[in-house]
C-alpha cells in the first residue's frame, strides 16, 4: 500500500516516558515478515484509564478491559497488542482467548491480571490463535527496554499507511513532564465514546479518576470528532497511563490538559490523514447552532456524505451537497439564515449563492490537499468542528479487496 | 452513461389512465438533445395527495407542493416536472420562479394556480431560468394527449440510466380500476418521509384526505426502505393524482391498496436498481428485533455502510462488516443472540461463526446480482425489510464529475 499523500513527513520523535518499557515481536496471526505484536509494562502506581467504542458487538477485549479499568495498578500493569485480527464476534472463545493470554502474561511478568489489558485490531470474527501470542511473551518479556515506541507504532498497524505518534512536553513547577502517544487507525472510523486503538503514555501524576474524566472530556473534543466512512469499529480503545515518575501531580493543571488534548488531536488528526484511499484533509467547521448537539449533527452530516466527499475528491466546490448535508442533518436550519464558506471563499448566503461568488477562484482553492468547509447556521451561537476526508476510488479499492 | 447492469430489460407497458394527459418538451435549460419537461394535466373532480422531503433545505417547488396539497382541485389540476435544476436553495428568486410558472400555466390552462404542482430536479443552488420553462407551455399545452407516459418517464431523468415506470390494474365490483406510475432517482437516495420525484396515476374514486392518510402508510413501507448512499434530496416528492374516471370508490378497498403499494415498492426498487454505479440489488432483512423502529435502524445502518457495500461490491462475503454495522446501530442487540444469512447460506450465529460455515460456496453466491441479507438480532418479535445497492468505483466517479 502506497504511503498516504496527507502523511506527515516522517514519524515525530517522541520522548521517552520514565516508567514505561515496550518490546515488539512477530506471531505470524496474518502478517509475515512484519511486526504484529506489542507490549507496555508499566511501572508500580501508574494510574490507567481509558475510554472505548460504544458498538453493541464489542470485542472479547474491549469487553475484558473495561471491566478491569478502575480495579487498581498498584503494583504496576501491562498493555498487550495484537494486529490481524481484531478477536470480535467470537463469542465465549474469544474471552477463554483473552483469558489466557493475561493468565500468560501475569505469570511471566509478576503482575495481577486484572491489571493486563489487550486489545485486537484486524478481520473480525476468525477465532483469535492464541497460542500464537503466548508463544511470544518468554520473547517479549526479554526484549523489554525504553524507547522503542516507534516499534511499537508500527507494530499495531493494519490498513495504516503510516505510523502514528504524538507528543508534548511541558515544564511545571521547574519539572519537567512529557506526553507520547501512539495510535493505528484508517478504516470503520467514526468513533463513538472512543476510538481506534490510541496508546498515550505520561510521567504525570495523577489519580485514576481524575485521568478518567479528563481523558473522557478531550475524547468528546478529538477522536469523536474524526470520521473516515461512518463505520463503527467493534475495536476502538484508547488506553491512557500515566507512571507519575516525573513527581509533579497534575490533578488541577489546567496546561496538562491542553497538552494532552493536543497530543489527543494531532493523533486523531493522523488517523484521518491515513484514511482510507485519502487524497484531502477537510475540516468542517459549524457555527450559529442552537445548540451544541446540532452544531455536531451538522459537521458529522457534511462530513459523512458520500455526496460531498466524493465531490471534494473531484475537486468540485459542489457547495449545493452540503446545504443538502445540512437539510437532512435533523439539525434546526433555516435556508436563508445559513451561511456556507469553502476557505475563505464565501459561496451561499441568504438562502441562495453569494452575490460574488466566483467558481475559478474557488474551484482553484479546491485542489489544495487540505480544506476547510466552514457553515454558519445564523441561529444560535453553538459551534462544532471535525475531520474528516474525501471519499475516493481507492477507498472502494481497498475495501472491496480486503480480505481477499 | 451506459444502462445499469440491474436495469428491467425494457420500460413496461402502462395502462392508460383517463382522465390524465400528458405532453413533454425541451426547455434547453441544461441538457442538449434530450426532453426535459413533462405537464400532466387531470380532468375535474381529481383528487391530489402528496409526500414530499423533510431536509429543512427543500426546495421552491417543493415548499410550493407542500402549501398547496388538499386545498382542492374540483376543476381539474396540473402537474408540471422539469429535469436539469433543482430550484433549491435559490432564495427569494426561486419562489418567484415557481410563481412566475404556475401563473403561465393558470393562465394556459384555466386552472386556479393553487391547483397547479411543480417539481425541479439537478443541480442544486442555481437561479431557474423560468422563462425557459414558460417559453414552452403554448407547445406543451398544445400536444397534451393520453398515453405518452412513457415520454414523461425519460423527461424527468437526470443521472438516471433508465426510465422507471410501473403499473396494477384490478377489477372491483366488474369495473377496471388502473394505476400508473412514474419515477426518477440514481443518486441523493435515502427518502425520508418522501421520495425522489415519483409521479403515479389513478383512475380510481378517492377523496384527497383517504388518498392522503393512505399514500403515508405504504411510502413508510416502500420509498421510506430504500437507500442508495445515505444521502437525502432536497427534492423529494411523491404526487399521487386520482382521476376518478373509472367510477369505482376504493376508499375502504384494501386490494386498492395493496395494488398501489405494489406499484410504489416496484417504483422504488427501480430506484435503487439504478443506484449510481451500482453492480448489485441488495435486500436486507431484520428480524427478532426489539422495536419496529430497531429493526429499521438496524437494516439502514447495514444498507448504509460504506464498508458492508464495498465488500458486497468486491463480492466478499464479508460477514464482520455486517457485525460491525449491528453494532452501530444504536439498537438494543446481543452478540450471543445474533445471526446472519447471506442468502441461505447461515454464517454466523450464538456470537461467533456458523459451524458449519463454508466460505467457498458462501463466495460463489456473492457472484449474484440480487443478494440478500438476513440477520435475526434474536431478541424481540419486529422486523424490517430494505433494499439498497453496492458501493462502486463507478459511485465515486459518477459524483466527482457530477458538475464538470
Amino acid at each position: 500500500m502506497k504511503k498516504s499523500p496527507l502523511a506527515p513527513d516522517s514519524f515525530p520523535e517522541l520522548p521517552i516516558i520514565k516508567g514505561v518499557q515496550f518490546a515488539t515481536g512477530q506471531t505470524g496471526i496474518k502478517y509475515i515478515d512484519r511486526e504484529d505484536i506489542m507490549l507496555a509494562k508499566l511501572s508500580p502506581e501508574t494510574t490507567i484509564s481509558g475510554v472505548f467504542t460504544s458498538s453493541t458487538m464489542r470485542s472479547a477485549s474491549v469487553l475484558d478491559c473495561q471491566s478491569k479499568i478502575g480495579l487498581g495498578t498498584e503494583q504496576g500493569a501491562a498493555i498487550l497488542v495484537n494486529a490481524g485480527n481484531a478477536n470480535a464476534f467470537t463469542g465465549s472463545d474469544g474471552q477463554a482467548s483473552v483469558n489466557r493470554i493475561c493468565e500468560a502474561l501475569s505469570l511471566k511478568l509478576g503482575l495481577p491480571s486484572s491489571a493486563i489489558f489487550t486489545s485486537s485490531t484486524g478481520v473480525i470474527g476468525e477465532i483469535l490463535p492464541d497460542h500464537k501470542i503466548t508463544n511470544c511473551i518468554d520473547d517479549l518479556k526479554n526484549t523489554l527496554h525504553d524507547g522503542s515506541i516507534e516499534n511499537a507504532a508500527k507494530a499495531i498497524m493494519t490498513t495504516d499507511t503510516f505510523s502514528k505518534g504524538s507528543s508534548a512536553t511541558l515544564d511545571i513547577d521547574g519539572k519537567r513532564v512529557s506526553i507520547s502517544g501512539i495510535a493505528k487507525g484508517s478504516g470503520m472510523i467514526a468513533p463513538d465514546m472512543a476510538t481506534m486503538l490510541v496508546y498515550i503514555f505520561t510521567d504525570a501524576k495523577i489519580g485514576q479518576i481524575n485521568l478518567q474524566k479528563l481523558l473522557i472530556k478531550l475524547n468528546n473534543r478529538t477522536f469523536n470528532c474524526i470520521t473516515v466512512d461512518s463505520d463503527t469499529s467493534t475495536s476502538d480503545s484508547l488506553i491512557c497511563a500515566a507512571t507519575g515518575a516525573s513527581g509533579v501531580d497534575v490533578s488541577k493543571s489546567s496546561r496538562f490538559s491542553k497538552s494532552l488534548e493536543k497530543v489527543m488531536l494531532d493523533l486523531a488528526q493522523q488517523v484521518v490523514r491515513d484514511g482510507e484511499g485519502a487524497t484531502k484533509f477537510i475540516t468542517v467547521n459549524v457555527a450559529g447552532a442552537a445548540s451544541n448537539k446540532d452544531a455536531h449533527k451538522v459537521a458529522m452530516a457534511i462530513a459523512n456524505s458520500p455526496l460531498v466527499k466524493t465531490a471534494i475528491a473531484g475537486e468540485d466546490p459542489n457547495w449545493g451537497r452540503v446545504v443538502m448535508a445540512v437539510g437532512k442533518s435533523g439539525a434546526v436550519a433555516n435556508r436563508d439564515h445559513l451561511s456556507i464558506w469553502f476557505g475563505s471563499h464565501l459561496v451561499a448566503e441568504r438562502g441562495q449563492v453569494a452575490k460574488n461568488y466566483k467558481e475559478a477562484s474557488t474551484a482553484k482553492y479546491m485542489k489544495q490537499s487540505a480544506l476547510s468547509i466552514h457553515v454558519d447556521l445564523g441561529i444560535g451561537s453553538s459551534f462544532s468542528t471535525v475531520w474528516t476526508c474525501d471519499l475516493t476510488n481507492d477507498y472502494v479499492k481497498i475495501n472491496a479487496d480486503y480480505r481477499s
